[in-house]
């Protein structure tokens, strides 16, 4: 006898509740199909993740409780007991998992561990379970409930349904936002939770792009001993099946006296009892398991499924990007022919007199090579209207940085005019290292609706180009791109250099002051030139105001700008001082 | 014998340890020449509030301590013992207040109650208080001490301090941000709580802007009767200076045995013990009650400070305002004017072939008013200039939301680059029915460092109109300007309600929308058509987006766009499904 547990990894859409339950609902059929006697959906599967300020909408609540109600009615003649992720509206509101069996809701889990760091406001919206939770079959098989943060703490409820609750297994429903090594990260904390108490344990994951999370999927599950017995795949829905024997789990822990030492702690946990079988006979389903793909893969991955998602969630078909011939615009334009093929991208080419050939060139091959269209619209006869009309004001200033902001701004009109004509939407190619030091116009190339490699380095832009060309198994970004100095352009013989510190020296400075929080005289410590470092923490202060008004990106570091970091404008906070 | 208490109700600056400071030691110096023998001061008044991820940083937090450090020698030699909000950094990190005499730090109570719900993320930051705690000078009184949402709670450290802690007066320190009847509130709310324990309570409020949040003041004490006795100025900073007789308040609960039911109960409460006396004799001082204005008066003071605060406390002096001759940016144009001077302030006026001549003469007939110089800037010819460019990619397509874009856009172009050129910093003038509904142009008339008016609706910019030319004592604004119908003027004959319903019911309907999240069919029964309030409400979800890049404004209302309401930009619930 084993029990045979399919986890349903769909790509919710936040507040689409029809869509994600008919997507519930054809993967229960499919799992019931294949024998599974238990589907685990997702954290909040039937709203989507994270919800935000619907939350707080009443008439939202009572209809995300409406659909899993429906579920529960429309599955009533299939022998499969579903856990489900919903929001429990009752005495309070709880991110739950709902126990579907024989046409009701059998029971309520409620997540007992709530994260509010990060990306996550938790506390902001929902209540905390008190007590945890076994599902128990009619063999006395008892399956322990988890959401997400519950088993990322090791004193959380999965603790108490093991020692209490004498779970058998444990399901943990997540919705964990891809981070570099987050997947990776993932399965040693689970396997070492399964190996602390000799128990299987089933995780399953979210997948989809919202705003700007990519959930990555790769759900799996371990066996008692910690090892990775399945994984589903990753930055794609997935129909996961797997059996798990639990007589070898009871048995390790016969030779296992650790958790008996402290099972009779006093702690207390809820028992759902269901006439179903978790259990099943016959023959072995063989499990499959995909391959985790190297980190800079996983992060291309997601950077092409939060770019799809994206568009197609928020009702585009086409995309456009301004193409300058450099890394950063070759790089989205080349994700975006991944993500929605060629015929849905367009090249938009704004010379200017500081334009040069060579950097034309590569547009245009960059452009042929992707087979994408391109249009061409020169920006020096606006710009020279443009500065006619100012000089009453401007009075024979010098040229400044303003005149670069105004070419900058010149192409964000020229795409928004594009994109408000034929309703393509404009992705936007600066780069974490330009959007840190501010090293970007606002309005100008910061103009558009998505931002995709606004949390990549510059020294990661080339990495991931590399392994767009390794992917497309030819030359796609020309040699040549990668090996100009990068330059704005934006007056003659301009190159980022002049302005910023090598990009090399530049991002790690950036790591440790934006991603670690590390104080400065750390930084110095670490073999930077004073002046240097006082340069680069000044101009990253000094833009905040620029971040606040720029579009969502894709997270792919532990620390991506947006609701990941929330710095004041308003700051007189001086390191130095 | 009495109390003599002070407020020191300062324009503290996040990050901004040394100013901060300062300004705490100078009102310190004044309370003691005073007598007074307390000074309490806001919350977090050491580092600014909201410090937002500042508070993630080690340094920071390292050189918070040690200024309230310094702040305890400074004030060694006088005779007076100092409550200061600042962030504890022992065991864990804590929203706190320090108590400080005879050179050190006597104590540390640490927020029980975390507020983690509108514009408030305490739980991101800070671990919660555990004990209540009061302070005994060398008389035995005693002071119990409470950081703002404390007192909100009817169950907080205040109910403690008095119960178990035999407190004889409250502080409560606070940050606590304006909107529309807050200022009421807080004293109602205050009064009650003084009434049901027969105590005084001493409520130290912030004051300032800080980005989307001013912080009016009004801080005010009641007596044990719920009487407010002393209330300091709104919108500015002050040292309040009350009086309290403490014997009244323990008379008075001789006569009222509810508190001492429930006396026995077991709770906790730490009490400090200091050698300093709280209470002096001789004359009492008069204590000063300023004025609660009325509310829409207050908006206006709170429009005025924060705007003034956000360019001062950003390093800018000027700002520039686009002109178009209606009432939002009138409006925007005074604020500014109040809040920097008419040298302080330059209108810019943007002309096209749309804009009628009367918009112009009231343009400029509002700006000589105010008595600010004034840039007039056609775009036709610049508009032409884009078409032309533009044409051999729309190839005659006719005219549409597209060529609208581009003019504004064009608009916030010139903007841009004056300020860019002058060091001005520009102030948006769109309205809170127009960022609802999405009536602005993204990188248009969006564009800009400060959205002055984005809290108040029309109906509600023309009532704060009115104000203005009232405080001014003249007609500032035309009367022209009040009268017209509102229009963007982008093409022939637009007028806003072409698009928009009459602005009385888009104000009504957005008000139940989005400030109070009701449900459509409560919405409906309130008497609007089905179809108004469903377009609205379409047009609300659908330009999320364009609020997420959207500058910072001042909120006055219960719900602000920004940090207070957050709504994922992919979206798919529809509450007609």
């Amino acid at each position: 006898m084993k029990m045979r547990i399919a986890i349903g990894q769909i790509n919710s859409t936040v507040g689409d509740l029809k869509g994600n339950f008919e997507k519930m609902l054809s993967m229960i059929k499919a799992a019931f199909d294949r024998g599974a006697r238990v589907i685990v959906f997702p954290e909040l599967c039937v709203t989507g993740y994270p919800p935000e300020d619907l939350v707080l909408r009443l008439d939202f609540l009572k209809k995300n409780v409406e659909t899993v109600e429906k579920l529960a009615v429309e599955t009533r003649d299939m022998d499969i007991v579903i856990v489900a992720g919903f929001i429990d509206f009752s005495d309070d509101v709880y991110n739950a998992a709902a126990i579907l069996y024989g046409g009701e809701i059998q029971g309520v889990y409620r997540k007992m561990i709530l994260p509010n760091y990060g990306v996550f406001d938790e506390f902001r919206y929902f209540a905390k379970g008190r007590v945890p939770l076994v599902v128990e079959d009619e063999h006395g098989t008892r399956m322990g409930i988890t959401i997400c943060e519950d088993i990322w703490v090791p004193e959380g409820p999965m603790r108490m349904e093991v020692i209490r609750g004498n779970a058998g297994i444990i399901v943990n429903l997540s919705a964990s936002p891809f981070e570099k090594n987050k997947p990776l990260l993932r399965e040693k904390m689970t396997s070492t939770r399964a190996r602390d108490y000799r128990i299987p344990i089933i995780y399953a994951n979210s997948i989809g792009g919202q705003d700007e999370l990519v959930f990555d999927g790769y759900s799996f599950a371990v066996d008692h001993e910690g090892n990775v017995i399945a994984r589903a795949k990753g930055f794609d829905e997935d129909l996961l099946l797997v059996d798990i024997h639990l007589e070898e789990a009871v048995l390790s822990k016969l030779h296992d006296p650790r958790k008996r030492q402290i099972k009779e702690e006093n702690v207390t946990c809820d028992v759902v009892k269901i006439t179903a079988s978790f259990l099943t006979s016959g023959e072995s389903t063989p499990s499959t398991c995909q391959k985790l793909k190297d980190e800079y893969e996983q992060v291309l991955d997601a950077l092409i499924l939060g770019t799809r998602d994206y568009i197609k969630k928020n009702g585009f078909q086409k995309v456009i990007v301004g193409l300058s011939g450099g890394i950063d615009s070759s790089l989205v334009a080349s994700i975006a022919t991944m993500a929605l093929g060629p015929d849905n991208v367009v090249g938009v080419l704004m010379p200017s007199q500081f334009t040069s050939s060579e950097s034309l060139e590569d547009a245009r091959k960059l452009a042929q090579n992707l087979g994408i269209e391109t249009f061409t619209i020169p920006i020096k006869g606006i710009f020279e209207r443009f500065m006619e009309e100012l000089e009453p004001v401007f009075k024979g200033l010098p040229w400044d940085v303003t005149e670069e902001n105004l070419q900058a701004r010149i192409r964000g009109n020229i795409l928004m005019a594009i994109s408000n004509k034929f309703k393509y939407l404009v992705l936007v190619t600066g780069n974490k290292s330009e959007f840190s030091v501010g090293y970007a116009t606002l309005y100008g190339d910061m103009a558009g609706g998505f931002a995709v490699i606004k949390d990549l380095y510059k020294t990661e832009v080339y990495r991931v180009a590399r392994l767009v060309n390794e992917r497309f198994g030819r030359e796609v970004i020309p040699e040549r791109i990668f090996k100009k100095p990068p330059s704005a352009e934006l007056r003659p013989g301009q190159v980022d250099q002049e302005k910023l510190p090598p990009y090399e020296i530049l991002d790690e400075i950036l790591k440790m002051y934006i991603d670690k929080d590390m104080p400065i005289d750390k930084i110095i410590e670490e073999g930077f030139e004073v002046e240097t470092v006082k340069s680069v923490v000044q101009m990253v202060n000094n833009s905040e105001y620029k971040r606040r008004q720029s579009p969502p990106g894709i997270k792919v570091s532990s620390r991506a700008f947006g609701k990941e970091r929330r710095l004041p404008i308003t700051n007189h906070y001086d390191p130095w001082k």
